[in-house]
């Protein structure tokens, strides 16, 4: 069967890999959907980022969806045919941190389609895959793969939601507008959140922001944009920084409240921070990253459509066009979420 | 009566000053002690930090003890003989933080010896000082007044590990091992943390570190000193970040645990913060900033030797060599706190 | 001009009283619409509620809207002609608890038609009120002033939800489906609950509650009915409960998870506890009374329809019905949230 | 050899009961003391408690502590000759809430000495016992076994504390001066209580608890004991509850302040709570049960004396007077913590 292998920067090729039958207690799925994550297109564009460099040509993907095309023994949770998304995150279970139930801390994680470790762990952007029987989540017969393929990401925003505690009444600033940002908009307003601010320096985006959520919308680049929050210490009283950008993180340290939250979901190097306002204004800065239990929650939310991702996915290429749907993925005036379609 | 007045960078002047009756409500303390904090040292030193800069001469000084010399109208809290300390912070009451009961971020806060507003709000360095009856706390006889002068800088640090939780069956690291940072471990100590790291780079503070109650003491500037406490990942619960240095909160990112806490104690400019790390472990950064009732409770704790302060005073001068005073509080090697005697 | 006045149990009359002008920083307001909560309830039917009583004549009401009829100097948030909804909330600012921000727990509150001091607080079914500028919440124009009227009771369940943590991801429980029980409904919906479901031994409110954002209705006097969600100690995250009966309680304990929150919202005597379970499971109880800032996001909410309460409205009757819309409010088999229009 | 057995109620005997190897990442200890617990006497005075019945005979007791005899293969942690104290606890390791790392709510939790499951889990007062590696936790050369087998008991009260969240500043009521509430106060003090008041009817638990950290000692019975924390709706902050007593609880319902926390500790039947109050002043009832990483914790603090328990032990019986000191550990009024040599 075909898979989309990354070999080098710019060297993504559509190559013939082997397939495998499942073994007891796991499932062979036939993916329909496969989204193209940020980190995809770093292995893409760069061939990895900070410290994790691909050492050997590896499969790309982690956010899709299929159908169960093979179980087995022990299988219970599902069955051949049922609609389904992978969680791509395989935790070890038996180190400190997943004993603590801090799994997406594991110490030896899995994680498809990651060079963290070596060799790498292959990514799920390929015809068929076998999964663990706990990685199948089943999403019913109303929605599309593609929406199913949207749980991973929006796991990830889910996440990032609940390490901001309880938003109900809370005025939130999202500040970049890209699929996280996007999906991290709509995790809020589902989390009860009263106000939204959407804030980026691109248009596409922050139109298409406003469309599923944000109540405004705020041109980061221009100094007025934000004007009126910076008052009395700051009027927001919590931030999501989803871009990684150093002047957003200083805009986000000026515009949140005394003791508000930050969480930080957006990589990026070393970033100057603005240290004397976060201990005078006694902000809390929380990093969240990727998700555990939270993968449920979306699966839930999207096959009922709570959360309506259908406005996200901009673009749906064949395979075989996988460049193609790369180098539009990168190019954030034309395109939000992209996806593959995998086995047709 | 005599004051300790700033001018300028390094032009410091014991000067007369005019003395105030007590007015209804109010008290007129006969001030024993005096201790110089970090902020006094900016002023003395740099004419101010950051964005605040001295622009008339003031009065320094916001860590007092005294006596009760008079009493205004309708005081009942204290009468004249007693021995207090005294809280330098007056928030307005009024605004928007005072009415959430977060009084330590007042729009509108008067503290002593400080040139964040103009005019600037004039210090307690001087022989006698009319407060608000609500800033007297007793301390009873058992006590010295150089130890009670000690209450504020504790309530700094006793908000900073009110800012980290509980910190039962936690360990601990202090990074920065100055009168704050060893207020901070006293403070942890006493707030129950299981096991106490000490961290500078200076010999002196941390030995004195080790004789009032961390376990550990590791040389900052050693790259082994902290190597065991980076494996897995980051072992330290929660780390005290109190010396402001970027090369200390990089080292703070890399021993804390998963989803740990770091209290930023220390003032800085723009710090560089290795945000990928911050994500990928879900730190959580908490500014921390002066205090509020945590000055209550420092008073009463001084008061009982519950946590007892001697060790850190290293040295007291009369007012009249407040120079010299100055500029061995400015010397980490050869002091930790220095105080003045204020009224003799 | 008239108002709804009770003298004693079933003593329900409608009286002239006299109307002030607005003072400075006051305003008049023509009310529109008036509800009628289960504290009115308790006043017509039994003349109070534990060892809160009667002892002189009191106007009922505490859930009003109107428009604002005059003002008084000095005021700016509210203009004549200005449609709101009244916060009958008024804590004192200057006790203990008022300072640390816990307003709604004011030791000299003052609450709308409220016995617990004497003289008694009058209440807010008449045709006119003078209020306090900071009371008046404007709602705009696109929703009535019966639903503007709903603010007060959201307010009382927003504050409970909020007392529960986060909501995202979470199975809640709403035991108690009246007036305040679907108004949480409403509320856990909004904040993010991942699944609901309502209890009630009445089968009207149960529809009624599926209508409004249930998932799944369940009566709680059938033993059957809760029975899944006993499993492995519980598999409820979060329960509501609202109706103050002791069975009710003995069910949560039972479905609530370890480590789970039990939210009293309903009032009650002394209520028998299983104590063995609560500590075995190491549930959380927590009680919840009123609102404070929760008043302007209910008015938020409810002026935007992000919350929509008309389906709570069962009926609106003329104020000289007062008596007969008592009595219909006091049978949970035909009404659900009755109004009065107090000025027609 | 020898262990304590209960058959029946007031039926214990010593018996011979025999004795394993220890196998791969097994530990055998030689039981040096074992403390009797409240538990421990429900089953020799009445047979059990609640639904928890004695239907086998079973060897009492779970706080024991000895000195490693053999170690099997694989065994690292610990060698023969180690001093150490044993952890009762087994957790299953796969259930739900020990992957959710809530191990002390495990659905198959074996706990020595226990009639919970069938075969009950028996206990550890003989003369050796084979445990698990991860059980074993040493206690160095300085404390007696004695000491060390308090780790059990104030694991449980470091728990109880730490679902309290910070103590630091606060002021803290413990009704019931048992061994748990003793140890509790201990605990609290650990954790920076700045006030602990001790509540009791019996005056040797009260005394004692003075002695040990409490800074008030007040008589529960007479109801001007705690009047003046009644005021302003209440005034501690902190309840442990640590008797079961109903009017204990009643009392602690008053005495506790708006939002503050009362931590379920005591085991209890139907208890009546005063639901009004609760729901009013908005009190938090946390239950809390046994313990998890406490244990090391525990395991440490006495080791270095840190928290010194010696004052707790009343008295020391050999393994055949076990009657004898069932019985004196009976009556309040003689003793406190009442342990058994066990292999002498």
């Amino acid at each position: 069967m075909r898979a989309v292998v990354i070999h080098a920067p710019r060297d993504l090729r559509v190559e013939e890999i082997a397939c495998d039958d499942p073994g007891p207690g796991e499932v062979r799925v036939r993916l329909g959907a496969g989204g193209i994550c940020g980190s995809d297109l770093h292995y893409y564009l760069h061939g990895g980022f900070g410290a994790i460099r691909l050492r050997e040509p590896m499969v790309l993907g982690h956010e899709v969806a299929g159908t169960v095309a093979a179980t087995g023994a022990g299988v219970t949770a599902v069955a051949q045919g049922d609609r389904i998304t992978v969680n791509p995150s395989v935790p070890c279970g038996q180190c400190a941190y997943c004993r603590e139930g801090l799994r997406n801390q594991c110490l030896d994680m899995r994680f498809y389609g990651s060079a963290m470790r070596f060799p790498h762990v292959q990514g799920a952007f390929r015809e068929e895959i076998v999964i663990a029987e706990a990685q199948a989540f089943p999403v019913g017969d109303t929605v599309t793969l593609e929406e199913a393929a949207c749980a991973e990401p929006l796991s990830v925003c889910l996440h990032a939601v609940t390490r901001a505690g309880s938003l109900t009444g809370k005025r939130v600033l999202v500040s970049g507008c890209g699929p996280i940002g996007c999906l991290t908009i709509m995790a809020a307003r589902f989390a009860g959140a009263q106000e939204i601010i959407a804030a980026d320096v691109v248009a596409a985006p922050l139109a298409l922001a406003t469309r599923i959520g944000a109540d405004v919308a705020v041109n980061a680049g221009d100094d007025a944009g934000l004007a009126e929050y910076r008052r009395d210490k700051g009027r927001v009283d919590v931030t999501f920084e989803c871009s990684g950008n150093p002047r957003a993180l200083a805009a986000a340290v000026e515009v949140t409240r005394p003791q508000g939250t930050i969480v930080l979901v957006g990589l990026g190097g070393d970033v100057p921070l603005p240290m004397n306002m976060v201990v005078a204004k006694e902000l809390q800065l929380h990093g969240t990253f990727r998700f555990d239990a939270e993968f449920a929650w979306a699966a839930e939310l999207i096959a009922g459509r709570r959360i309506d991702v259908r406005p996200l996915v901009t673009a749906t290429l064949p395979l075989d066009r996988a460049r193609e749907a790369f180098d539009l993925a990168a190019d954030r005036s034309r395109s939000m979420k992209v996806q593959l379609t995998l086995a047709g």
